[in-house]
């Protein structure tokens, strides 16, 4: 029985690149978090320390950058997907690169020419996964958001759930429901207007939030993920996960007010944590992925 | 020579208060982070353990929660101030209170009547310091904003400073200007529509961010300031701490790139600090409140 | 062509439990963060919001602060074990849990009976996963550290590395090292004095981390995960995920300074990001694990 | 009426400095993070954008850099009068400075030579102010910590408090008192073993900690303070700032369970604050010093 080394990856992390379009007077800007991780055999890297099949880090970073001039920044995808199909294509030790890309969002203020403010919404990002060269070779594309905090202040009731002898929880029919909603979607093909389409998930599962009266939180995310199903059949699976971000109604009572619904103590921890996959019921190419659960989307924070 | 107490104060920070108007189909929210601190003859607690004249925290923290179903929170000037007011008028150990309120943006989504997403930008805040009981009472009400993150990507210069033997620095007469701007100002009325003012002087801040071609970030603080205390009489003083979130041209001359200020890296740290307080000429109340460093506004963040 | 529920888990996170054992006069503590996850099949959960085999959030964290005082808390894992049992073998609609602890440790100061000071170093942790009722039921204890900072100040090369158009980097024979090591390994027993085996396999690690005179970040990687899994049997799997955290060697030659590996600038981001599996050549029962993503250890943290 | 510039100052905030000894084969090294701030007459680059006095941030940068090879770095103190003595006698325009410099402690891992882990626990730091130019030069040295957290498990009361129609709190006679703390102490001397003195006043302070049987937290405070006074006449006054962390007895009851101070949860927010100085009866040039408040010590962290 001998020690060997198992999947591993390597690459730079949050490069912070910015990048402004100044061909006419009404600049425009993008700015983004990307982080590159290279796959391939280097077994030699580990083993004896030989660095000959090891494209730098520093590389890497320089490609971030000089792609944001070269190719641009468009949709993050595709920024994503040109720089993990160079170090797959165009470097030869390499068989595999994952690229994760965040993208800051900015609203312009006043002087709409080049002045602008952070909107400090939710990150929209994601993660653009090549395998293999040539003929054979794969993409992933998996998109979304973290970060989006909702809240609604009725419509959500949370009652006749299993009981054992650690329940104390008293049963609601009103309460107050929030998240900070992390949601990540698999496309399946790469040819997409991505910016548009994530405009478009983004506003139904807002909207199926607002709209469906809750009976529990696992309910309301999986209308979310329906919602953007039956909308987008570019899309093969959703995958949320929502922290449920206690409102605690004040007992008021020893002070003699009344609180019907009306002060909350918002809590910080412990969270519910609720997360769940809606998928179509055709979907075999995930589960054949999830077999290589180097490649599967399943593992797309590989590490943590 | 003996050893004594000197300045002192005791709260509860960072309640974490929710309010809901639900009077009508279309609710209102608040969302606010209320710290209370309580100034007085506080020695006993200190050299001897005895708590008689001590309010404990506890029931400073119930009050805020009561306080906003009693009072309401309209604007966090109005409800840090019926707070503050309460504990030097109705505590009789309590001679002087501060009472610091940040206060947490939504939007409505889709369902306009109760259903938000958090905005995410500038955190509004106010500090509000009453000192005394009766006649002689003092009011300070000190407010503001932290993490409006601005850019402008022209209209920003460096260029003709001092020069010693460490520097290196080339000047430039164009570049990237970014800021994640803390603004504190400081009212010399209690009565008026703090939120009113409040949304102007953001605008107005803005507007003199993007219209000044700047030679220094010093100089456009100073401007910014200026606007607020030209437009508004209420105003006795601005103080503003803008961190330069330095945005790096990348050097993409060993691709064979150009990089007319067009691909940037944003860096963390350092950063530099610019730090600037803008005033009228006749303030002198200013000064004399600066004798009591227990009380004026300097000393807003009294510890750190 | 239907839309379906796929993967899923729920529970309560981030419970900050604490436990005091004050029977004799010398106390001791632990001080730890758990968070619980169930699977079964909660299809009405989701599908029609109807909650009968849902065990609510709130009674799995009733369970985790009731179950320091019933069962104590001794190692992480037995901890995490005793809990993730007792929600598959007592409560009939769970078939699997999943239980994460960290733990942060703490030392005696001067008093030696009951005062402490947070050490404030690695964090432990542990993610115990339960499958099945009944005999077929498979257990996977994984368990690690996070936030353990390393530099060496010499005794790293790096160079002979991969070239292309975008390699600028200049290769190095002697650098400064530096990372914020995280470790999983996964153990293939739960019969075991775990405490025991962590402080052994992080002297392994530490010393590997010493000792080696690294040709990169890679090699050193490996050395440590041998180490490991050579001293001790019955830990099956390593994965280690090191961000490299560059300290650039500060040009003083301006100032007419040398710079011999002396004055370092430490950088925040970009940084590095070296991950890797060290295993046993007779490793398969992990890949027969990997076949079911939801269990897998891969799949430790399911989601991001 | 006019509008006018009040106090100002700007600097370069958080340069990450490392330097490594290697004279001998055991490396020594100093980790630190260091801002910088300079006052003077900088009316015109505020005014009118002219920079002709204005040593830019980057020279500032390079500066704390060069320092670290050309003075060296030794106690941190010694390391910040170094450069604001620099910036005030060698840099015409400028009349103050203020420097702040953040220490992290690393101890020796397994080889002793060149390998370090990084402690964790508190960080010290300082800020040193030099105002003036000449005879009348004045220099404050502040030091202190960050970050040490602390709890005592029995030894800690709290009652007898004064009660109003909002308390509902119980009195106790056996609580968890645990605190993250924050101690700044003023020097009356630049001439001194800082490091000496810091490790004694951080053992003086807990030692009183862990020994005084607390009828509330102002009693330790005030008690850490006086000890620290009492051993070091080089010390003119001493401030703390201290979170009360809550840890609330968990209700085991509806579960038959007893619990006697054994199970807690450790809540995150809101805390009690405390904050109070301790000081020598005859200290007067405090009071003095603070009818400045651009220099007075109280204004230390001189905006938020």
């Amino acid at each position: 029985m001998g020690i060997v080394l198992g999947p591993n990856q390597y690459g730079k992390a949050e490069n912070r690149v910015v990048r402004i379009y100044r061909e006419s007077e009404r600049h425009e800007i993008r700015d983004v978090n990307v982080s590159t991780s290279l796959r391939g055999d280097f077994s030699a890297a580990h083993l004896t320390g030989d660095q000959a099949d090891v494209l730098p880090t520093d590389t890497q970073k320089q490609t971030c950058y000089a792609y944001a001039k070269e190719k641009g920044i468009g949709d993050i995808e595709t920024y994503g997907l040109d720089l993990a199909r160079h170090f797959v294509d165009d470097i030869e030790p390499v068989t595999g690169a994952r690229v994760e890309v965040e993208e800051y969002d900015w609203e312009r203020v006043n002087n709409p020419n080049h002045t602008w403010v952070k909107k400090g919404q939710e990150v929209r990002r994601t993660v653009v996964t090549v395998d293999g060269k040539g003929d054979g070779q794969r993409v992933w594309i998996v998109s979304g958001f973290k970060d989006l905090v909702l809240l609604k202040s009725t419509g959500s009731q949370f009652w006749g759930y299993h009981e054992d002898k650690y329940t104390v929880l008293k049963p609601t029919t009103d309460r107050v429901m929030s998240t900070s909603l992390v949601a990540w979607w698999r496309y399946n093909t790469t040819d997409l207007d991505f910016g548009g389409v994530y405009d478009d998930v983004k506003r139904l599962m807002l909207q199926a939030y607002a709209d469906v009266e809750s009976l529990a939180l696992q309910q309301t995310l999986y209308e979310m993920g329906r919602a953007a199903l039956e909308a987008h059949d570019e899309i093969a699976e959703v995958k949320l996960s929502a922290p449920n971000i206690h409102h605690f109604v004040y007992d008021l009572s020893p002070f003699g007010l009344e609180n019907n619904n009306e002060v909350f103590h918002a809590d910080d921890r412990p969270y519910g944590l609720i997360q769940a996959t809606i998928q179509r019921d055709d979907e075999d190419s995930g589960a054949a992925d999830n077999a290589d659960p180097g490649l599967a989307w399943y593992t797309v924070p590989a590490f943590a």
